[in-house]
């Protein structure tokens, strides 16, 4: 009675998404941002799109302190019905025109395939959240898209489940997609949930695709996340996803776990040295 | 630095789901049928839709064992996007001319919210899947539908979340809503996944909403879903979702875990004297 | 890359505890009491011994209700090394004496080796807690005493590595084991673990031996306990423990998990109806 | 109902483990080697003691690549009986004498609290296993002994559980006492466990003991191993258990998980990198 877990799992391998399809990393090139190559990248903003002041003073400090992405959500998949739930196509007029004056990519997170559309002129990268991470018609639909595509592994996802999700948008077309971290599910109370860097190794040596890692939310409490992205990196992570508010006392989700500029800025210097160590740059 | 994730649970309560805002346990009324009512309901039948012959089949020994409700995909959510992906609208109508022809409810899941309309006329009860409880734009339309709406437990999900995505859907104005427990993801490999009953007994005495268990998914291996099936309505569930398959070595998908007709049968003799142990009907 | 986790549990397969080695059920006799067989067996009492009338009352209370063994801590393994570690032997003559008053057997937990040959004329059942399922030294002077054994599984611990516990002790010549399932750690804080009766219908497959349920530490919940022992006996237990405390409000530890002599008497009575659904008696 | 998990953890607060209690980092000084000092210290060696040829050679690779730490068992925690137990004394004296020979430390196993006193002559560092760790007797009696002791964290076992079991130590007058992240069980199969990195940086927080963490045993999977390895350090751990067996193809057990010396003195180049990073050296 060996496996049923994972007799499950074997019928359903990845293929395009592989390193035995392709041997050597794939790179991701938008703009002059190369993902996945000789440099790590940080992509850092806020949680969700709330107002110009925010956008231009967060994007001011992470580009100064090295970030070439900028992160912010404008449909936000909240947990409860009453939770605010993003500002829509205004906030990502408002990310995209912050991104440009300051020479980053936008990074913004689709919910469903009906938005796809009206989200190209916006962004850059499209975010698949973990909880859409097997939203197969979102994926899909993905895959016809001309943007890179990150997606985020599920709250109690597998490795392989993870690539299995990328498989979905790259046998549509897209080539260009990345996998990210984003922590699973544990017991401990003390953080959101655990960043489970086994899986970046586990990924890096499964397929040839980047690999983010996303400590903001995998932790969830500021002071903790500082030690888990220098461990992201060093663990061989191609990039990481940041929350970084100019204010996080007043954001208006996430703040507990939003960096300051100031650490932000501080923690790109120690991700430098890391980097180097590991043979990158930043 | 108690709870973080206590923390960012407390905030995002349910209302509309919850026993403080209805004291009596809510009966959700289809044609003759009732579920959370005073009988435990059973709703069988394939993974998916195959062909009539199979509906047939499976439908007559479901029905004269004492099942109401007919299930059976249409559109499969499956890890793979070069698995079998259901048989559409077509399958939809098969589901609904076998199911009127012996008396019974269809049951069939939704994956996206562009399939809704579509879907209406041929089913009874929306299922939403396991992977999709979070995909908040589907939950907010299916509020919107004259249909009732059973919502899936995510692999890793809280029982709050649980009955949050049901307050998603009854905040639209659906109160035909309800649960499902279809077990967690663990470390065992000799089962699927876990089945957590814990969670039915928690969720009855939080919500007022019906709890349907679905031991098939969770367990995953024939012989061991019958005494969990059994456990489920021990523990308080007000329905069973069960896979059975008129041929299960010939099932597209989930052989393993379907249950043979007569399998089934025997099954619905001991619920019966299960359910009246705990003071119901079958 | 196949399952280095399952690489690592294969090479270490149960013999003596195994159905290939012995096709019949195991049943455990002593005195007049079957653990195993066509009955199942109720075991309850105060989670720690704290005086005579605390365990008269209960004893009484549970007797009368169909239980035949008493359950009750003399050495408690508590997380702080600050809270009460239980009587000791004093505690121990008083469960002998009150069990035997009401034609009881005794089973109480053993911490350490040291502590078996001064426990022996007070137990008849030697339990091993949680914690301790693989302190092998402890399982291995098990293998060598003239009293019954009950293994609970470890907090986290697959069925096979419970198996392997057991194995420990009947390599020692000891045959009179048994296994309890009390519940895994899961990320639920509603209840205190999570019951997995998936491992006991997965143990009652893979081993002749008996297999008990502990919902009280499984669940930690009063009112959710009942369920829960309900749906241990319909998914196939041997048997119950139980924690019931004639005073739960004044207990000294585990009183919001210890049930009120009524509802213990109570739950008796939907248990014989759930055994017999299942063929068995009380 | 809010947290009963939570709340059974509450009232078990750790006292002398705790950062309130002391608020500087605690150093442990054998010898001229310091842990929890300005330098990360490594601990490598085999599994188990096999042969004097075997200590020989490792010790020579681990001495010369920075390691200060000898490892090996000689009483072995195995799942089944039947597995090889370890060389018991006589495995401790060869350790002692090679170590001595390359100036290095022993760290080693205890199983039981009757081995300690046989013990003390040959080890620096008792290590207390995972499966032990609420080995409460185990833990009182490290207390009375005059070596220092590292207790590894059991497969989901709490932060605050983990610091508990340093406390029981420290309660009997020991403070020489570090605790170890050794990985948590999941349900990933391409990994033996997953190392929590997250527990690293909520422990120091939270308790001026040191931290080590032992990738070897949390990955199980060597090429694996190394970036999880450097992530710990990045993470703030003050030093590393490693596996490194001169010949991993023949060894007695974790062959898979033994680094070659050759891959160690690669690793401890980058650590000595990274230690700079986070402003420590090696």
């Amino acid at each position: 009675m060996p496996g049923v877990a994972d007799a499950q799992r074997i019928p359903a391998p990845f293929k395009l998404a592989s390193r035995a399809f392709r041997k050597r990393s794939s790179v991701i090139r938008i703009g002059d941002v190369a993902i996945g190559g000789d440099s790590v990248v940080l992509m850092a903003g806020p949680c969700t799109i709330e107002s110009e002041e925010q956008l231009v003073r967060t994007a001011e400090a992470v580009a100064s302190a090295g970030a070439r992405v900028l992160r912010g959500g404008a449909f936000k998949p909240r947990t409860s019905p009453y939770s605010f739930q993003g500002l829509g196509e205004e906030g990502l007029k408002l990310i995209r025109r912050v991104a440009d004056a300051y020479g980053l990519l936008v990074i913004s997170e689709v919910m469903d395939r009906s938005q796809i559309a009206m989200m190209v002129p916006y962004v850059d990268i499209f975010q698949v959240g973990a909880r859409n991470m097997q939203n197969f018609t979102l994926l899909r639909d993905l895959g016809k898209v001309e943007r890179a595509v990150m997606v985020k592994r599920g709250l109690s996802a597998t490795v392989d489940e993870s690539l299995m999700s990328a498989e979905y948008v790259m046998s549509g077309g897209n080539e260009q997609v990345m996998v990210c971290e984003r922590g699973v599910r544990g017991y401990e109370t003390y953080t959101r949930n655990t960043l489970d860097l086994n899986a970046v190794a586990v990924a890096k040596a499964l397929s040839h695709l980047p690999v983010i890692a996303d400590p903001s939310h995998a932790v969830g409490v500021r002071d903790k996340i500082v030690p888990l992205a220098r461990a992201s990196i060093a663990a061989g992570a191609d990039g990481l996803l940041l929350e970084v508010h100019h204010d996080p006392e007043r954001a208006i989700c996430d703040g507990p776990q939003s960096l300051f500029p100031e650490q932000f800025a501080a923690l790109a210097e120690q991700l430098r040295l890391i980097a180097s160590a590991v043979g990158r740059g930043l």
